[in-house]
């Protein structure tokens, strides 16, 4: 950590309605934060001796932000595509296989691919979650951190499909118990890399009661809510099934729907809930690459931004979207959502950058240190390389093309810098504080090793992707 | 050029009905040609001295096929994106100021942009070509050309929207000669790398007449037609304005509906157009990526492959889908065609790679020498890393993940080495016969001075992306 003033061509600022753009703009990096920012000539001559990073040939913004993802079971990373049954027949049969190291080397593949992507804070979602810490701290990311916490029994997975889960409260206050210790053990550490959410996993997944006393607890002490609401047919089946009622009407019941509630999915939210939801001021996460995948469907996020809602980007995880790169979320928001409404006006690029900076920060409740560029946020920042070919050409005048190459045409190998608070973490596109191709490598062998664990589970099931092996396709 | 050894973990040979995969394969290839496919160990034994490539640690697949693309315009990358009026407002108005060095410079970046990403052969359809043709064979890449024959006078794009386009057959007359010189002049040079299409722009682009005389031509010198179809409802409105009849019932009565026609986008096409071309052997190349971003909307594809039709994949542009990347087109089609059919078990991963390879190469005519790792194929084919965070985990048991992972997961940037016609042009992810950094600085400065000289047009027309500037959003 030191301090830098960082130069671009194009900066982002993300402030105001838009992208907030100064060309031949500059911040100051100070410590942790950023100091100013400014035109770059100003900057230039009023910090003459500060090491330079950047220049004139570079996009400068903030840091995306990935406000959905579960790392933890990234090692199942193309084991379920194309399938019906994601979840059961998909999903479950390797999961339960899964061991602690397991669990630390997928999330850490997960990382390291969306930090190198630009990904700067992960919103991860996932039981258990110190080992997961201990990849966030020593690669130097931002994480936002929810302990999910359910009441079901270990078992569950093996239920037939359409059959109600048998909740059981003890697991779940061992669980909130747990996320608690987790808030006590780290909040303290990383240097405030590190902040906490709440994180019940979905109405079907744990009792009303213990579901209140979690409301309760955020409340008073002020940690937002991080649950997937009408997340899939499967949950608002449960919910009919269990409480004759709908998964947004009972939450709204519950009390639950304000502002301190970040909804994330909304598939199968009728509009009339979804705009329930934003008009009480609860947020959204969208995943547009994970429910396109998994489900064939597009959330109903122009209609949630429409009723006045803050939604954010999330890429889920890598079993099921398959990646875990902002770039890829923000370009699929756009495009899957032009083609749900037949109309390519829609969801425009400036948006989608908004959706993974500033407005993912405060629907995470991180607005005042995160999001945009602005002197006294934490210095999360990315410089990427215009002379890249799918950034040429950088224009101006007539038109501004910056926000569209980068939404439209960027992949995210053009992040060629990583700043996380403060700190370079990604210089010449290689994660300064691991080997990247080592974690690969012990990656792989462990995710054979957990193939052939779940090899007698998979086989013996209805897999999908066995059967499209056994026909000669994959 | 030489002889090498191409090992790979997983080879994906293309053959048979899905990826035909041999786990620890190699490839021999000798001159531009594969000699032989087999198991590793056994062609290790059989060709003790050939220098290797390859490894454990890869995967060896055909290069990529990219069946429709317009490199020439390139330079107009972002410039008219979240648009209504795409052509008219957005592109022509720059278009008509671009200069031969603008298209030579944009087209070699989108060259490059495709090649580092695994694009081995590009089906460019523009006009004028000589440039372009020159490119591809500083690069070493392949090219599969058509050059455009249209009857459109140059104010066309001036046309009120909804006016009917005058015709004047003596333009497409010289652009028919145009291309039959292109052809005698290039066909016999590139060793083998370039082939020709003929390329009528689009059944409302030029008049009966001159189609139905390149018609003959097709047929008597067996190239085959590679034409707009139903690209949009504007070329509805003509043909409906002009002849009372739409596209496909129209080519229908000229005889043009056969194998030897590649019937591109058919955004507009009904599903009875659509099995009716598909019956009849037409081919059909999609450009998901492309439709969905200019207009919101995903082609029928799914229908033209169920009446048993072939189709291949084209990243169509660079000003529209904003990206000339088959990893992109590939992800693309298969999460665009799961949207529409709310089904995610439609357009798996497998049927995307083999769309981008072997039943590409079926579409183009091209089956005899590209598409599949074949012995007494040209020696076209890609090493991807394996040890990057995309790609991992690599499994073959109990499922085997590799058609998922490279299709929803990898960028494009994980292919290493490219070989072309037997002879090494991308290695170490570096195009190894030009300057790419060069290029785009160039690029960059010329796509600057064409926003100058069309500023003016710009600013006078009611430019969608102007107005987001103004409004601040850009």
């Amino acid at each position: 950590m030191g301090s830098f003033l960082i130069a671009g061509r194009f900066m982002l600022t993300m402030t105001g309605s838009g992208i907030g753009i100064i060309e031949n703009g500059a911040v100051v990096v100070e410590g942790q934060e950023i100091k100013e920012v400014g035109a770059s000539s100003e900057l230039e001559k009023k910090y003459p001796g500060l090491p330079r990073l950047g220049g004139r040939d570079k996009i400068v913004m903030p840091g995306l932000i990935d406000a959905h993802i579960h790392t933890g079971i990234a090692l199942l990373r193309g084991t379920a595509q194309d399938t019906k049954n994601w979840m059961q027949q998909g999903i479950a049969p390797f999961k339960r296989h899964m061991q602690p190291r397991d669990i630390r080397l997928g999330s850490m593949v997960n990382i390291m691919e969306g930090l190198k992507n630009g990904t700067t804070t992960f919103a991860d979602y996932d039981f258990p979650l110190d080992d997961i810490i201990e990849n966030y701290l020593e690669i130097g990311a931002r994480a936002c951190l929810a302990s999910t916490i359910n009441e079901l029994s270990p078992g569950m997975d093996k239920l037939k499909i359409g059959e109600l889960y048998p909740l059981d409260e003890s697991i779940g206050r061992e669980r909130l118990a747990k996320a608690l210790e987790l808030i006590e053990k780290w909040e303290s550490r990383g240097e405030g890399r590190l902040t906490f959410l709440l994180g019940p996993q979905g109405p079907d997944m744990l009792g009303e009661k213990l579901l209140g006393e979690i409301k309760d607890l955020s409340r008073k002490q002020g940690y937002k809510i991080h649950m997937h609401v009408a997340q899939g047919d499967r949950e608002i089946d449960q919910m009919e099934k269990r409480y004759g009622i709908r998964s947004v009407p009972f939450l709204e019941k519950q009390g639950l729907i304000d502002e301190d509630l970040i909804a994330v999915h909304l598939t199968e939210a009728t509009d009339l809930e979804t705009r329930l939801l934003a008009e009480k001021g609860a947020k959204m996460v969208h995943c547009p690459g994970s429910i396109g995948i998994i489900d064939g469907l597009v959330p109903p996020v122009l209609e949630f931004l429409q009723a006045g809602g803050q939604a954010a980007l999330g890429s889920d995880q890598a079993p099921g979207n398959n990646c875990n790169n902002m770039f890829n979320e923000m370009k699929m928001a756009c495009v899957l959502n032009k083609v749900k409404k037949g109309d390519p006006t829609v969801m425009p690029a400036w948006k989608a950058l908004r959706m993974a900076t500033i407005e993912a920060a405060n629907v995470l409740g991180l607005e005042n240190i995160l999001g945009s560029l602005e002197p006294g946020k934490k210095a999360d920042l990315l410089i990427i390389d215009l002379n890249q070919p799918t950034l040429v050409p950088a224009l101006s005048h007539p038109v501004r093309n910056i926000a569209p190459n980068l939404v439209y045409s960027a992949r995210g190998n053009e992040v060629e810098t990583v700043l996380i608070n403060g700190e370079i973490v990604v210089e010449k596109r290689k994660i300064k504080k691991v080997d990247e191709e080592e974690i690969c490598r012990e990656a792989n062998k462990a995710g054979v090793e957990l193939g052939e664990r779940a090899a007698e589970d998979i086989l013996s099931s209805a897999n999908e992707m066995v059967k499209m092996m056994e026909e000669g396709y994959l």
